[in-house]
C-alpha cells in the first residue's frame, strides 16, 4: 500500500492553491453568494489554468487524469472556500462524451472550452425525488418530430445551460422504457423558475416546465429506452465528487475552527486550552481523515476496475453527514461569529446541508448499500 | 403528581391559537423574514389580545401568571410557527420592575403598553461572550455626568430599542465591579449597527459603540456595582423561556413532517410507511416529550422555590440540541422541498441554530450544570 | 401541573430505602450475581415488608397503589442496585386476576403471597421473537384432553416457577387463533434447560421443551381464541415498568460516578474538575431527567385512562437506549474499575443491555410508535 | 496511491487463515474464555506457524515485516474470532531489543521462542492510570542491592510471565526520574493477584504488590532516568496495534450478524429486508471501513517515518469506540440470541469495552490529539 500523492498531484495541486489564492477571494465568494451570481470570473481563472478540461478524454482536447486526482481536485477547490457544487463537470461531460451524437459531442465541447457548463441535467421531478422511476416527463412522436411534455423540478444550473440532457418516458410503451433526450433550453415550450433557495446561491436550482417543446430524432441521446443504463454509468463515481467536494468545505471549516481556538481568549486562556474544545476538534479530525480515506480509496478502486457500488454509497452517505458536522462543530467553536453571515462558515454551513438529500439522500444511500452488503455476504 | 393543564391554562392557549390563526399566517412570517421587517402587526395583535402584558405584576398593569404558564404561551407560539426569539419580554422587564428607579419603571411600563420592548440587553462585548466578567465598557464619573465607553455586540433589538440595559464597569476600582446604566439609545455617542446574521432575521442583532455617551446618576440601575447580582435574578428562567421557544420550534416542524410523510408518494406509497421514516418520526417524538417535560417541570420548580440552578442549565443545553435534531429531521424528511425558503422548515432550521450559541453556549451550560452536579454529591 | 410526589408516595419510598439498607446490601447482589442464585432472602423481606402484594387488588389481598407509584417502588429498588428484572410481579398477576378461573386465582394468590411467581410467561419461541404470530406451539383435544407441544424460548424464570402461562394455537383453525393456557411446570413432557448468559444471572431464562403435555379444559385461561388480546391488557404499562426498572440501574450508577469523580485524583485534581467528565455528568443527568419524566407522564396517563400506546413505546425505547448510555458512560469515569466485576458497575452494565431486546425490541417500539404517530396525524 | 496488499501479504494472511480454520475454533475459544484459561493450544500453532516471531528484527532470530503488515495480521486474527487481546508481543519485545542489555535480550527471546510473552508492562497503580506521572513505586540502592516497593495495578499477563518491565521511581531524586527494571516474577516480596473483570478472561490483569523486592543493577532497562522516554518509544504504534485487533473484532461481529440478517426469518422476510437492519449494516460497513483505512494508513506512515502523534491517537479513539458500536449493533440484529453466551457475539461485547479504558482512555486520546492539533495549527 501507498498513501503518498504522486509529485504530478502534487504539483497540480500546488498550482491549484496558486491560482485560488490569486482568483479566489473570500471577498469575492460572499458577494457572489450575496448576490446569487455564478462566479464567472472564477470559473474563467479555473479555465484559463488548465481546470476547466481535466478529467476529459484527449482525444476531445481535455486532460486526462484519474478519479483519484479528480477527488484531490475538488477537495482543494472547496478546502479553500470555493463553494462544493461548482466543480465536476467532467463526468456528466464524460457521459455526453460516451453516449451522444458526433454533434452532441462538439456542442459538449465547445461550451467546454468556454468555461460554460453545456447541459443541465433533467431529471428529478415533483413526483420522482428519491424514485426516479416515477418520472412523468413523457416523449411523444408526431409528424417527424418529437414532443416532450412534463415539469422538472430542482435542475441544478437550468438558467444558465445552454441545453438540457432530459428524460422522458414513452407513454405508449407497455413497460415504462426512459430515454434522454438533448433539449436547447431555449426552444419554445421551456419555462425556468429558479427556486428560492437556504443554499447553494452562486448557482440556480429550478423548476422547469416543459410544454410540448419540439425536438428531432437526433436529439436522442444514446439508445432509446437505456435513458437509466446510460445514466447509471457515471453515477457512482459522480456520488463521489459530490463527496469530496463537500469534504473540503469540512476542512476548509477546520482549519477556520483550529485557528481561532489558537486565538480566542476567554476566561484568561485560549479557548483552544478548554477540553470541550480539543474533543471537537478531536472529533472533527477524525471525521475529515475518515472521509479523505474512504474518498481517496473509494477513486483508487474505479481506477482500478473495482466495483465501487457499495463503497460509493458508504461514501457519499458518510460524507454528507459528517462533513456537515464538522461545520456545525466549527460554527459552535466560532459561536456567535459563526452565524454572522460576514464569516464563511454561515456560508459552508448552509451549502452543506443539501448534501444529505441532493445525489441521493442518506435514506436512498442506506436502500443501496444495506442491500448489496447482504447480497455479497448470501453468495 | 399531576400533568395536565389547568382549564385556565387550555382557555388561554385556544385563545392564543385563535389569535394565531387570525394575525399570524406562515405567509406573513416568510415575507416578514425575507425583508427583515419586525412582525408590527403580529406583535400588535398579541398585545391587544392581552398577551403582552402577560406574566409582568399587576401593580404594574399586568397580567400576572406563573412562569409555567409563561412557557406553555411560548410553546404555543412557535409551535404555530412563530418565530422563536420574539416573545419572551415578560422576563427582562421583570428585572427592570424589581430593580429599577420609579422613573425607570415608568418608562418600561409606558413603552411595553405599547408593544415595545422598552430595552435591549448590553451586556456580551467582543471579548466578553460566554466569559461576562471581561467585559470592558467602562462609566467614569466627570462634573455631575456619567460618561460611558465601549463596545457591545450581538445587541438583539437594538435598533429599535428606546433604552439599552447596558452593563458597565468602574476602572477605578481595584476588584471589578459591574453596574448597570438605563441609556436613553438617542443619546450622542451611540452608533448602532445591525449584524448580518444567518437567521433570526426579524429582529437585528447589532454592533453597539458607545463613545463618551452622557448619563446621570437617575440612570443607574439598582445599586452600583451589583450589576451582576442583578443580571443573574432571572437569568435561569430566562433561559428556560428560550429553550420553551425552541421547543416549540420543533413541535412545528414535526408536524410539518408528519404530515407530509403522511401524503408524500414514492415507490408507490406514502414514505411514511418506510422504516427509515418511522424511525425518524419516533426519535422526534421521544425528543419532544422530553423537551415538555423539562421544561414545565423545572418551571413549576421555579414556581415552587425549588433551586433550578442544575435543572434550567440540563434544559436549555437540551433543548437548544434537541430541537435543531429535530427541525433537522424533519427537512431531511421534507427533503429538496425544506431545502427552498418557500417551505418554513428552512426558516425553523436557521433560526433554531442560534440557540446553542446564545443565551448561554452549550458548553456554558456543561459547565454550570457538571460543576453544580458535583457539588450537590459532594455535601 | 403538579411535580411532586404525595406524602404516601414518600413514606412508602422511605420504607423501602430503609428495607433495603437492611437487607439489600451489594455484597448480597454480587454474590447472589455471581453464584446464579435467586435472591430469596430479598426477596422474602421484600415480601415482609409489605412490597409482595403492591399493586394487586384489595379483594385479593393486595395492596392497591395506582401505576405511578409502583413505578417509583421499581425506581427506587434499582436505584440501589437490586437487579432490574426481579421486581414487577404485579402486573401479570393482575392480567391472571383478570382472566383467570376461581381456581387459577386462587392458586396464583397462594403463589404471590409465599412471595413466589406463580407462573413463567411462554411467549416466545425460536421462531416468533419479535413476531408473535410465528407461536408454533399448538394444542390438541383428544379423549378429553388438551395435548400442548411447542418450544419456547428465554423463558424467564421457568426453572423456579410452579406454572407457565402459555400461548398456543389451534393448528385446526383455519385462521390463526391463540389461547392461553396454565401448565403447571411439573406436568410429564416439560422439559427445562437454562440459557447461559451474558447478565441477569439471578433468574434463568430457559429453554422449555413441551412434548405431548397434557392439561384439561379446567387449564384454559379466559376465552379460546383470544389469547393475545388478553395478553395486550397490561403489556404497555409493563413496558413501562420495565423501562422505570433500568432507569432505577442508571441512576444507581450516576450516584456511584458522581461520587467517584469527586474522589478520583489524577493530574494532580479531582477528575471531576475535567470537563470531559463534567460533560459526560452533565448528559447523564440529563438523560435521567428524561427517563424520569417520560415514565411518570406515561404512568400517570394510564391511571387517568389516556392510551399510553405511543408513550410506552417513545418511554420503553428511550430509557432502554438511555439507561445503557448512562451506565456505560459511568464505567467510563470509574477506568479500570468499572470493568472489574468487584464494582457493581459491571454487573448493571451487563444487565442494562438486555432491555433494548427483551419485553419488545428497539426495533419493535419504532415500528409501533412510528406508526400510531402517523396515524394520530392522519385523522 | 495504492490501497492494495502485496502478493506477500496476501499469502501470510492466507496462510494465517488456514492456521486459524485448523486450530483456532469458535468452541476451543469459548471453552477458554468460560474456564478463564490462556488458549496456550493456539498460541502454540501460532508459534509453530511462524507468527510468534513476526515483526521482531531478524538479528535476533525474527521475522522482520513492516508495521502495516502486523496490522493485517492482528486485524485477521480477530476477525476470526480469536480474542483481540492475545497478539501483539512483538512491540514491547521491539522495545527490550532496543533498550535491554544483551543479558536481558538474550532471556527475552528465549521466551518469546517458546511462545511465552517474556515480561509483563508493569506501569499502572492505583493511583496512576491516567496520570503515569504519580507513579509511586520507589526503588531505593542499598548495599549493592536495588530493592523495589510497591503497587502496581491491571497488570496483564503478570499471573503468566517470567518477568516484568516494571516502571519506578527514585525517592531521594528532587525532580521525579523514572526508571525501567526487570524484574523475575518470582523474586521474593512479589505477590500477584487476579483481579475479577467483566471480560479479557483468557488472560490475568493482576494486582502486584511489590515488597522490598530485591535486583542488582544488572537488571537496570536502558539508562536511569529514562524510563518514559524508553517507554514513548513504541508507544504509539503499540496503541495502533490495539485499535487494529478490536477492528477485527468488529469484523468478526459484522460477518456474524450479515449473515444471521441473512437467514432470520420474522413478519415472513429475512430480517435483513427491514429497512432498520440495512441502515444499521450500512453504518457496521463504514465504521468498518473508517477503521480500517485509519489503521493502514497510520501504520503506513509509521513505516515511512512520517510522524503518528496525532493520527496513532485519532485512530485509537476512534477505533475503540466505532468497533463497540459495531459489536453493540451485531447483537442487536441477533435479538436474544446474541446475549447469550453460546454465541460468540456477547464475548466480542464484553471484551471490546475495555479498550475505551485500556492503553490510554479515550480521554487521555482526546488530550492527546487535541492538543497537537492546536499546536500543529499554531506553527
Amino acid at each position: 500500500m501507498d498513501f503518498k500523492k504522486t509529485e504530478e498531484q502534487e504539483l497540480l495541486l500546488e498550482s491549484l492553491r496558486e491560482l485560488i489564492a490569486r482568483d479566489g477571494s473570500e471577498e469575492y465568494f460572499r458577494e457572489c453568494d450575496e448576490k446569487h451570481h455564478y462566479p464567472e470570473r472564477f470559473m474563467k481563472a479555473l479555465l484559463d489554468g488548465g481546470f476547466g478540461l481535466l478529467g476529459i478524454p484527449e482525444q476531445y482536447g481535455g486532460t486526462e487524469v484519474d478519479n483519484l486526482t479528480l477527488m484531490m481536485v475538488a477537495e482543494e477547490l472547496t478546502k479553500a472556500g470555493v463553494p462544493s457544487y461548482l466543480y465536476g463537470n467532467a463526468l456528466p461531460v464524460d457521459d455526453m462524451l460516451t453516449f451522444g451524437s458526433e454533434e452532441q459531442k462538439k456542442i459538449t465541447m465547445e461550451y467546454v472550452k468556454q468555461g460554460i457548463m453545456p447541459f443541465c441535467l433533467g431529471f428529478s421531478e415533483p413526483q420522482a425525488g428519491s424514485d426516479s422511476s416515477a418520472i412523468a416527463t413523457t416523449y411523444t412522436r408526431s409528424k417527424g418530430k418529437v414532443y416532450i411534455n412534463g415539469h422538472k423540478t430542482f435542475i441544478t444550473g437550468a438558467s444558465r445551460s445552454p441545453y438540457m440532457l432530459c428524460m422522458a418516458r414513452d407513454p405508449a410503451a407497455t413497460d415504462p422504457t426512459f430515454t434522454m433526450w438533448f433539449l436547447p433550453m431555449n426552444a419554445p415550450g421551456i419555462t425556468v423558475e429558479p427556486l428560492p433557495k437556504l443554499g447553494m446561491n452562486m448557482v440556480d436550482s429550478c423548476e422547469v416546465y416543459l410544454d410540448n417543446v419540439a425536438v428531432t430524432e437526433q436529439d436522442l441521446v444514446g439508445v432509446e429506452g437505456k435513458g437509466f443504463v446510460q445514466l447509471m454509468k457515471n453515477f457512482e463515481i459522480e456520488r463521489l465528487m459530490l463527496a469530496a467536494a463537500t469534504m473540503g468545505a469540512a476542512e476548509c471549516a477546520f482549519a477556520d475552527a483550529v485557528r481561532y481556538a489558537n486565538q480566542r481568549l476567554q476566561f484568561g486562556k485560549k479557548i483552544g486550552q478548554f477540553q470541550l474544545i480539543q474533543e471537537k476538534l478531536t472529533y472533527m479530525a477524525i471525521k475529515i481523515e475518515n472521509m479523505r480515506n474512504m474518498i481517496y480509496k473509494t477513486a483508487w478502486e474505479k481506477d482500478n476496475g473495482i466495483s465501487i457500488k457499495i463503497s460509493s454509497a458508504l461514501a457519499k452517505l458518510y460524507c454528507a453527514q459528517a462533513a456537515f458536522e464538522v461545520i456545525d462543530a466549527a460554527m459552535q467553536i466560532l459561536g456567535g461569529i459563526g452565524y454572522t453571515t460576514d464569516h464563511r462558515i454561515s456560508r459552508l454551513w448552509r451549502d452543506a446541508r443539501v448534501q444529505r438529500i441532493a445525489g441521493g439522500t442518506d435514506e436512498i444511500m442506506v436502500h443501496i448499500a444495506g442491500r448489496a452488503i447482504l447480497k455479497e455476504y448470501a453468495k
